[in-house]
């Protein structure tokens, strides 16, 4: 498509006399143009000064939708080249409809009951980036030419061990500098040795699990909770039990009968509403677990990004009883792809869990893990982590007062000065419904009621992710969320 | 420790009076070296010419130790440089003993009954390199410039959706090259999207048995079969019944009973035993499918290598009816730490396997897929198996060779021609303790019993692993594993 053509393309999408304001329509259009394949990937966009003066519009108007769509992650800016159709082509391979595949009609999935369970819940977005993606930081920040050198480091001369199966627990030198950071950061008490490498919090938790728990046991949850953690508890054959958050965090007190054999908790930040817990109730959970058997799992997911001052210790840092089992993962504080998480197991399970994770999985992954070490260990981890925190705080302001810009103080937020997300409380409005036509307008956020055990019995709101924006792009595409926001009311 | 000092250090251990062959005593000394740290990672050994002067002995005798050391990973030559202890610090992590930490010893790890079975039953080796390790093909032959060059072009600009979580079933430019590769290489009817990326023969196993099995379903396995497979299975709450393996494969006509929600299988290249499955009893396998409702699971493992001419199809190929789950995996043709493996799944759980991988694991790894999918397209993997299938067979050549050097015709090899590895029949003696005193004497295998559903029941052999031996490596090495299979009466 030429400009020209382009510009046609739009002009008979635009109706100036009538209809939403002209930049609505203008980045629906443009929208369409990317989703539809009519401007294919690749393909550089006019200036914005050509653009608007072929449709006779601001200029304004026309940067501001560029900017807007970019945050979606539809279009790419190259500095000093231009605007381009960004890549969206990891989503484009799906099984054929009915019609062309009238083998694939005739035979049923035939999935078991829990296989079914998976798949009917699953909630994996086809995307995963854009605003305002919850839980996704921004890795265009990383510093790919770091990773780079160390690339060409350890992949000149590299050792065959490092290029065969994982030794249980992981390579030691990764092991030994987590450790260390983990002490100093988390105030996590341990030595190398217990640390056990994992690809993930996923991994982490079905280690667990599968180590400590048998078929028919009780585990509990806080509730709400990050939902990716029961499909894959459940088809371990285990019962689960939701717990009720409140304002101090998780509240055993609400909870009676036989206790459980683990209890998943994210006592430095709520997943996902946000709060802290406080130390009557860390203190409470290390009573009752110590009482009644039961392990903790702390998941400390994305404890580096706090903006304000409160410093919090890990619960495991409290723990004189050896009963928690510390989680963590490098996906929010590098990049989610790395694939890469640790547990900190307490004292005699940590040789029954290095065992375990190279018995059930067979790792591998050594050259990365030996590229983390020297990251790590030559305080390229620690210069990131202070360096996206400022960017992140800054993102989380501008997200702010863009609500505030739109809405004032009609809609209340949550969430504690940290993290990468926060919780826009849509009270007596349909999340789900929202969630549905913000996709379709090009925003990705994900509707709290869906966190909930329950979720008809769970709160509204929308999970906003701003880590995942540029800073100036996230006023252009709260605007596309408010004109949906209002469209149901709020 | 300098030249001198290593000699008297060795001269001290040797005994040129009594005792087994000098060389044999040498190697001994100076693994020990290696292993008790006298010899630290890093550090370069006297010249061969130099340390047979010291030691007056023979310098073919210190040029075979050399060779043996560096075949057990213990040493490594570089090129115009010399010979240098290897670093195995992969291994060197472990828990204090009981007195540096009394806690540990206190608290008993109260592992669940699944859990305990896991750890009791590992095993995972702590080394994953060196003579004869089966299952571990040669990963210094590995193209690593290739591979740099593609890490360079990937991460030069990284698409942000790239270090992200992956979309269901991975990476499409992965998956439609993988497609084409399993058509032509080995007769697997598939499109794209019935691909599905996972990080090997664990996860797919493991992803299968979620989706389409409840606890307490019975699932068939092959006896012997890979050990890996049982403790995944079961700690799914699944029953697992051996099915027995003949010289044609695995025999469905000695069982009887409710039929299984799936069997897995390895028709083109029996795992462990090497036999390939009768045409005869494909049909039977994919009849019985057929008639009870049952999916077969075929373990495409080591389909790349056969060094005779004989073309043997997927089962998958022949599968008129969508029943056979086919996995594989590239742990074998490049590299295993790189983690990648693949389901290809029938028209009608295509969609839900993508789904459910995604949902259960949260993979990434997106990068590794794209330079991956480049290698495949560029003809670099096409290449690479073709090198290393001559490598191979001349190797598996050189075994049965030192094998028959060693024993004549008295020990039976078994195994067809093709695969990572073979097995030395042991009729009579115990394949258990054999193997301890060779992982003692420096050399890694697996005791064939421990295959078995019934390990009691079982025949005994070792599993060699001739893959990631270099040629002239071999004989020496299979001559200290001679030494120690004398002792026990071969």
């Amino acid at each position: 498509m030429t400009t020209i053509a382009l510009s046609d393309w739009l002009l008979a999408r635009i109706n100036r006399e009538d209809g939403p304001p002209l930049h609505r329509q203008l980045h629906e259009a443009l929208l369409a143009a990317v989703l539809e394949g009519e401007l294919p990937a690749g393909r550089k966009l006019p200036s914005s000064r050509l653009l608007a003066r072929e449709l006779g519009v601001a200029r304004n108007t026309v940067i501001d939708v560029y900017e807007t769509l970019a945050a979606q992650g539809c279009l790419e800016t190259r500095h000093g080249s231009g605007t381009y159709v960004a890549d969206l082509s990891v989503e484009r391979i799906a099984p054929p409809g009915p019609a062309a595949s009238p083998e694939a009609e005739r035979a049923a999935p035939r999935l078991s009951a829990r296989g079914a369970a998976v798949v009917e819940g699953a909630r994996v977005f086809p995307r995963q980036w854009g605003a305002f993606m919850p839980g996704v930081p921004d890795v265009t920040e990383f510093p790919t030419r770091v990773w780079a050198r160390l690339h060409n480091r350890h992949w000149n001369r590299a050792a065959p061990e490092r290029l065969s199966y994982a030794p249980a627990g992981g390579l030691p030198a990764l092991r030994t500098v987590l450790a260390e950071h983990l002490r100093t950061a988390r105030g996590v008490r341990c030595e190398p040795w217990q640390i056990v490498i994992t690809t993930g919090i996923h991994q982490s938790i079905d280690l667990t699990a599968r180590l400590l728990t048998d078929t028919g046991d009780t585990v509990w949850l806080e509730d709400p909770c990050y939902w990716g953690l029961r499909h894959s508890l459940q088809s371990l054959g285990l019962k689960l039990r939701p717990v009720p958050v409140d304002a101090e965090g998780v509240n055993l007190s609400s909870v009676s009968g036989p206790p459980p054999r683990f209890i998943v908790a994210t006592p430095s930040h709520q997943y996902p509403m946000g709060m802290v817990m406080s130390l009557p109730r860390r203190q409470a959970l290390l009573d009752y677990a110590r009482a009644h058997g039961s392990w903790i799992i702390e998941d400390d997911y994305d404890s580096e990004f706090r903006y304000g001052t409160r410093p919090i210790t890990s619960l495991q840092g409290l723990d004189r009883d050896q009963l928690v089992i510390y989680v963590g993962s490098l996906s929010k504080t590098l990049f989610p792809g790395m694939r890469l998480g640790y547990i900190v197991a307490p004292l005699s399970l940590a040789a029954a869990f290095a065992e375990g994770v190279a018995e059930l999985y067979r790792e591998g992954q050594l050259q990365q893990q030996a590229m983390l070490a020297d990251f790590i260990a030559e305080g390229h981890f620690a210069a990131h982590i202070r360096r996206m925190r400022g960017l992140y705080s800054r993102r989380r302001q501008a997200l702010l007062e863009a609500i505030r810009a739109e809405f004032g103080e009609t809609l209340p937020v949550m969430g504690d000065n940290a993290g990468l997300h926060l919780i826009l409380h849509l009270p007596g409005l349909d999340d789900r419904a929202i969630a549905q036509a913000a996709v379709e307008a090009g925003i990705a956020t994900r509707p709290l009621s869906g966190y909930y055990h329950n979720p008809g019995a769970g709160q509204s709101g929308l999970l906003l992710g701003y880590a995942c924006v540029k800073e100036e792009a996230i006023a252009p595409a709260f605007a596309t969320l408010a004109g949906v926001l209002r469209k149901f009311g709020a």
